[in-house]
């Protein structure tokens, strides 16, 4: 066995620990005798993966008691209508454009009413942050939404966006659990699974409680209510319960590594590896205004598409992989998630050093 | 490691060879040098495993060209609202109760239109399939839906029902793979994995090509109009990855076992280990009607709830595990999935008989 080091947006690396213990208990879940695929989600030793999960999730994040943590599906995109369907009372939200997820919510959300943009980075094609201290917000806006880290054009807030009393909404799925979070800031956040957490085909969401109700748009179906999955514990009916498993052994990964304040420190780190060697190269460079950087997903061009093409290659036949950029950003993309080791990417700028000095 | 017998009703038992494969690959799928969990949806690796897993489910139920496939996300139950979202036209549905799910999708299509009951076993407790020879069919009905195997109640539909005309739909999930079918019998099946297929999250919906339509109710959520999924090839946004590769794995292990015919054949002699001591017993009984017998789904008691109780206790502390009945059925209830063995069954058997000599 042989692993390579995997630079996927998502879904992504996971730590090798993680994935030893899921293989060793795969017949036999701590003498059960079964596989937790094979697990009614009815049962004790489920019932103690979903709550150990949820627990280690909310120490890992410090999130209040008035939050409430769903383990959902059907990925950020189903949310893109979920969250309208479930929040706008008013049928009015402002949205905030920094890529094509934000834009994905906010079209989606015009299906259920009056999504407004007030502020977008279009302009720049999604390279840098707007400026959010002072925005239109709208007067009966029923929440303010905003992707916090853009995974495709490896931009982040840094701050978030003065919503001026407005409950704020965040897509986190490509920044989730990288660094520490105040929840008290959001209404509800929340994320794809594939990235930062576990595998593909589970979504958490973490929402304040009065934002859960009974008070939905006519025609949201009963599986997309909050309310449903919140009154069930997110049992309502069968949760994606192997996904659920994995992403709790991710929480304990992370605890045991010294929660979110140690993995933010490895995190910046990390990402100034590669951000320095991008900032000193001849060849290669950043596509992000510095200022609102990612730590999780880093693309960078040559500025020749060929070029480009070369080294996305010849990184993948040096175990490099998954490299190759966003067509809408082109050049490549390095995603350094949680999982990424320090090492990966270490390796990988002596590679395009390397590459650099045979390319000049 | 020790595996138990488990008769849970879902999730439930998985073939063994494909647990101790997914185990083998859990850190390196065939020389990729990384999990399926790990990798992109839009690689070569996984278009392969979803493009072979499409394939093989083709082969197996002989599914004719002019119907697709969608690997799906959310459950049966959503696919409760999905169902009348995407084909409702002139906003009128027929069902037919036979169980709690067909109930939870017929209350669900209330919210879209006139979703009409014609026919119901509910009067007996739905011990029985009604006979639906010549249902009073609604005129302008968009579709006849059926739960065609009722997990809880252990019934199925062993004729189908006469439409007259109209499109049936089916929810298949707890036959899903069971026996042969006739696709073209249907404008819809679809089930959940996590019964007879693979693990919880992963929902697959066969569709005839001309219902699928951008022709939606107003309001369908993006990731629910059938359109989105159909044209995308299931990879709109990341889909229930590992969840697909594990239900791979299934199809290959029923072609190796001679496909659904042989399945069949198998499921009828396993069953009948099982009724056939019903049948003779004098402590246990089963609680359906014989000719609406499930070949999956076993329901029995024995009159008496303390005795029940003993029974399951003693059975699970034998090894055979989640026997107990649902609450609204009470007594036990024994699963007996493809993957269930039919030693499984006999030793069950066998336990139940010298329980019987020891209790009577």
């Amino acid at each position: 066995m042989s692993r390579v080091y995997n630079f996927s947006a998502g879904p992504a690396v996971l730590p090798e620990p993680v994935l030893q213990e899921a293989a060793a208990e795969m017949l036999d879940y701590r003498g059960t005798g079964m596989s937790v695929m094979e697990m009614s989600h009815r049962s004790k030793a489920f019932a103690t993966i979903i709550q150990d999960a949820e627990g280690d999730l909310r120490s890992l994040m410090g999130i209040p008691d008035n939050y409430r943590v769903l383990f959902l599906q059907g990925g950020a995109s189903q949310q893109f209508a979920a969250v309208p369907m479930n929040l706008m009372k008013n049928r009015v939200a402002d949205y905030i454009l920094t890529g094509q997820w934000a834009k994905k919510a906010w079209q989606e959300a015009g299906l259920y009413g009056t999504a407004n943009v007030i502020a977008s980075s279009a302009d720049g094609n999604f390279s840098y942050i707007p400026d959010c201290s002072d925005l239109p917000v709208s007067e009966n806006a029923d929440y303010v939404y905003i992707c916090e880290n853009n995974t495709i054009y490896g931009t982040k807030f840094h701050t978030l966006p003065n919503t001026k009393g407005k409950d704020l909404v965040a897509d986190v799925s490509s920044c989730f659990l990288s660094e520490p979070v105040d929840v008290t800031r959001y209404g509800m956040l929340y994320g794809g699974a594939q990235k930062n957490i576990g595998p593909a085909g589970v979504v958490i969401a973490i929402i304040r409680e009065d934002l859960i109700s009974p008070d939905v748009l006519p025609g949201t179906p009963t599986m997309l209510r909050y309310k449903t999955q919140a009154d069930a514990g997110s049992l309502y009916n069968t949760p994606p319960a192997y996904g659920i498993y994995i992403c709790g052994k991710v929480f304990r990964w992370l605890l045991d590594r010294g929660g979110l304040e140690a993995m933010q420190a490895y995190n910046i780190q990390k990402a100034k590896v590669l951000y320095d060697f991008l900032d000193a190269s001849r060849l290669f460079r950043g596509t992000v205004v510095p200022k609102d950087r990612s730590l999780m997903n880093v693309p960078f061009v040559t500025g020749d598409d060929g070029l480009d093409a070369k080294f996305v290659a010849e990184a993948a036949a040096a175990g490099f992989v998954n490299l190759k950029g966003h067509r809408t950003v082109g050049g490549m993309r390095a995603s350094i998630y949680n999982a990424m080791p320090i090492e990966g990417v270490e390796k990988l700028v002596a590679f395009m050093e390397a590459f650099e000095k045979a390319n000049r």
